[in-house]
């Protein structure tokens, strides 16, 4: 079936076409599209276009998420009208984090624009939306998903009144691009979500695959800590009595990392380190670090980030330091739909590598409304936020064509009571 | 000798001044006093008169330092009138650092006047200069001693032509004080400069005593060292895959205290790390760190300072990553005058801890002019350049006596062609 059109055509298009929007930036040529920022009317405008030529309604939400809605058509044995809930959303963010690349987001935007283009010369029974949220990265109001969660119904009054570094809100952001921010209760129904990323890690790339299919979306737990010691003179003060946090932070550093090694899948990440005072010829006094721990498995995570806070506590007791944690936060892992997953790898026809994300994607706010899955598509380098993130063509062709396999499937798998024939 | 003046009041009173003297602040109530700030008229007429009192004679030099001049007595066997060069010269700073402590460097002069004033009342057969230095720290214009510099003519166009934040040239700064910052040519020639300082850290306190001789100002190594990886997303990169720039540095900050633990007296410090980009969600992509190794023998400290630069580049060269040296600086030891040490011990009488100095003091500077000696003080806690910054009276006193005792001792040993008794 998928052989009636030219899908590495249409996969081509895809990346020209997030080449293409890569211009409309806040920051040009730097890619930078933040929260309803002027260059999201353009992306809304040229990718709305492209929609209405694919045959399918366009409108924009209150949250400022762009959405196209393509019509199933009546197949033989199959009701004149399907019914509402019948319907699969495709989708991914258009936004962006500043000095991005070119794919990450508007590729699954894109791809599933491709889907309806691939079939909707033919009649399959399903309806398909795509989605390309306006908030997931979260950087204009350090809160991410803005638009996902918006599109399920869990926007709040707190959340329209976040405010940006130059004191604007949410809603009055959302008003000021001509949008009116009303809060949706009801929840959409979709027999399944479907988005596709690139993975933005080097895992595909060092397995030799094109694509890959997610499990779910890794829980965090996040920490800051302090190791407190005592500022002192780097001249005049042995090390025997020294009280370095830095040298306590450094031990500690690394007993992250050789934690993590030892946790198969886990990820554990010091991304942030201030000293104190900071001066060349001073011992630094106090440290504060960050923690970053991941694990698909929620209890593996928890455990894994305990230990390390423990490593931590024993080499500040050590070396007569305190060990402060001072904040941190804990995301329980989302799996994926375990069905959408056997039908993506079906969809596939042969073995697909599975792994977690370690990233979080706007599949995890819609997994516990719709049955979601995610597909991953090699990211060379593993490179990501970065103007260096690229695809392979060949790569982003695989996608497509998995995808369009998985949404002629869904369609094939309808058979629901009113496909008996009725009898006026 | 001593016992004609009661040296315990005379210590006291050294610690009062140092106490008085700490009001004269830009900031009070902290103490913070740079190069010629309007506080240090105060400090000068304050001092200047105390110096008086005591019978000498006061002047300010065209850099601010402030210098009192005690004329020693002829006693029998001994010329009427003293050459001119058998002079001492005690001293130490009158500048402090931002938020400083009552001590560091003023004690060392409040000490030079009351030794001025414990001998007055005796003919000693030697003159005593004591000089407050007016820029030891180095805070105005990010270069240390440019009081004693001035004071041995090693002040140059280059010194003069330095601004401070405000664009404020030296000379302008001189000559808004209302001095003349004519450059001198001769140092001065005394036979020789005793300065009494805190000890700024905590060897003499876990020694458990009170004073101690220092063998000299210890070198130092400084670099800037630049860990280059990779930047990467903290979820999706695996451990394995990660070339990651704090983990590297983390595992050298170790190696450089373990380096530095294993050759004894060496102290070596990475007192700075800038992470970048630092965010707790990405994996380090560059870090750039200080490093600061000490020795009072140079060889040593060169080697040891090899060693950590060679442990860099192994640990970077292992984790993929590449070790930069960004910038750096050498300063040799300055040994103290052995004779001079060796007056010290014998003024003591008892023995006295020898130690090397880790911080610079304007010995440094003075000691390949003039015959050089410091006296430590012990710094209860090892604390300095802190509002807690003391001093233990029974521990000045001591050093008081020892000081006396030692200007005695040289006014014994003058025993110059001179001395014979003249024919006319």
């Amino acid at each position: 079936m998928v052989e009636h059109v030219d899908i590495g055509n249409l996969a081509r298009r895809a990346i020209e076409r997030c080449e293409r929007l890569a211009r409309y930036s806040e920051d040009p040529p730097r890619v930078r599209r933040t929260f309803l920022s002027p260059p999201t009317r353009a992306v809304h405008h040229t990718v709305g276009q492209w929609m209405a030529e694919a045959g399918m309604t366009v409108r924009v939400d209150g949250m400022g998420n762009l959405i196209g809605a393509f019509e199933g058509a009546p197949t033989a044995g199959k009701p004149e009208s399907l019914p509402v809930p019948f319907r699969v959303l495709i989708g991914s963010h258009l936004d962006s984090v500043p000095n991005a690349g070119k794919f990450d987001g508007i590729l699954g935007v894109m791809l599933g624009l491709a889907v309806v283009e691939a079939v909707r010369e033919r009649r399959l029974a399903i309806g398909i939306d795509v989605a390309g949220f306006s908030e997931e990265e979260g950087v204009r109001f350090a809160t991410p998903y803005l638009g996902s969660k918006a599109f399920v119904g869990q926007v709040d009054e707190a959340m329209l009144g976040l405010r940006d570094a130059d004191g604007v809100s949410v809603a009055e952001a959302v008003r000021a691009f001509g949008l009116d921010p009303t809060l949706r209760s009801a929840p959409p129904e979709y027999v399944a979500y479907l988005e596709a990323h690139i993975e933005q890690g080097p895992v595909l790339e060092s397995l030799d695959r094109p694509i890959g299919i997610v499990t779910g979306i890794s829980g965090q737990s996040r920490r800051r800590v302090r190791f407190v010691g005592r500022a002192a003179h780097a001249g005049t003060t042995p090390m025997n009595l020294r009280r370095d946090a830095l040298a306590a932070a450094a031990e500690w550093v690394g007993r992250v990392e050789s934690s993590a090694i030892g946790v198969s899948g886990a990820v554990a990440t010091v991304g942030s380190l201030q000293v104190s005072p900071g001066a060349s010829n001073v011992v630094a006094g106090e440290v504060t670090a960050s923690l970053d721990v991941r694990h698909v498995e929620d209890a593996t995570r928890v455990r894994l980030c305990e230990e390390i806070l423990g490593s931590g506590a024993s080499i500040a007791r050590a070396r007569g330091l305190v060990l402060e944690v001072v904040g941190g936060s804990e995301h329980a892992t989302v799996p994926m739909d375990s069905r959408l997953q056997q039908t993506l790898m079906r969809a596939a026809g042969a073995d697909v590598p599975t792994l977690a994300s370690g990233g979080g994607h706007d599949a995890a706010i819609l997994a516990p409304v719709i049955p979601s899955c995610m597909l991953f598509v090699r990211s060379p380098g593993g490179v990501s936020h970065h103007p260096d993130e690229a695809v392979l063509p060949g790569d982003v062709e695989r996608a497509l064509e998995v995808m369009v396999r998985f949404v002629e499937r869904l369609a094939a798998d309808y058979n629901p009571p009113a496909a008996q024939p009725r009898k006026d």
